[in-house]
């Protein structure tokens, strides 16, 4: 992470007590805590709701398609197309949780692995920390071996294909499309291919 | 929001049953589905956490300019660079909770608003609905007068600055680079300049 210049608005809230409310095995735990804001104000009940960290990949191969997947989302309620993602085991590290989503959900495999971000995935009460990965040169190892519970189709996508996706709705999700966006905007993934310089005042 | 072509795989999950574990005021439920997959697999412990609606605005100035405010997100624990964003209050549409979120967070009005997406944050546990969207050739009225727990800087962002601040990790929320990359790979918005076409294969 880079850092920002700091300011005195900076401030890190106080944590001065946590109480949990819910947990649900490693899914889910919901607490909340007593914070002091940097202007002395008490809050007594900020929430906080810790999912387990997860991957989403961003594989391209080499002909510049993205590795995507059109299954059923419980919680859209309908049929989308998503980079492929999950949850990190217990004592996995991140690039290792990614390499064994990817083949498992996908069939594909890579050896040019690039980590790109890692934010919460929510701004205020946590969520849980999503490790985004671009994975270069992709190529099919495998028939997928998903253990989830949705049934998947494995689509490749060129780039004017996912745009017409995004903007028709079928790609939906924010993950998704914060992986899509961090390796085109930031790395010019191939297939995602560069941007061009803007010439204005920008 | 387009449709995808239907094929076997697309099949709704049953709702059984559903029972509510935690419920915080306005902020969050807690509840868990007992679900019937396509293939006729029962599973009692569905998880399903809903948050409160929210709108994300993507707004440019005429002078090609993102309209970005510094603040400390406890869900990160550090300060980050974020499009304005905040909960609908109750009986808002979509569209005037952006207007009234925009201007109280920073100040800024536009009178070109187009709607980009509506996704859900949590692809399986449903989160809350977040509505994005551009609003073109934003413009100061007034000073921010935020209601929020944060303390704010406002911060005009040309395009080359937000890919270093994402690059850095100085933009690390998925909505705001879902947001922005909405802005960008969709409408090709002010400031958010047009891609170049891709001459390759994909």
């Amino acid at each position: 992470m880079g850092t920002l210049k700091k300011t005195s608005k900076d401030g890190k809230w106080e944590v001065l007590g946590s109480k949990e409310l819910l947990h649900i095995d490693s899914r889910m735990t919901v607490s909340v805590q007593k914070v002091k804001l940097p202007d002395g104000r008490i809050i007594d009940d900020y929430c906080r709701v810790i999912f387990p960290d997860c991957v989403i990949i961003a594989a391209v191969t080499k002909d510049k398609k993205v590795v995507m997947s059109r299954q059923y989302l419980h919680g859209f309620g309908h049929a989308s197309i998503v980079l492929p993602a999950g949850t990190m085991n217990k004592g996995e590290e991140p690039l290792q949780a990614a390499k064994r989503e990817l083949l498992e959900e996908t069939g594909y495999d890579s050896d040019d692995w690039t980590p790109l971000a890692s934010p919460y995935s929510h701004t205020n009460y946590v969520g849980g920390k999503v490790n985004f990965f671009l994975a270069r040169n992709a190529r099919k190892l495998a028939e997928p071996d998903s253990k989830d519970l949705e049934e998947m189709e494995i689509l490749l996508l060129n780039e004017t294909s996912i745009i017409k996706n995004i903007k028709s709705g079928n790609i939906v999700s924010m993950g998704s499309i914060t992986g899509l966006a961090l390796a085109k905007l930031c790395f010019n993934a191939p297939g995602i291919r560069g941007m061009r310089r803007s010439t204005g005042p920008v």
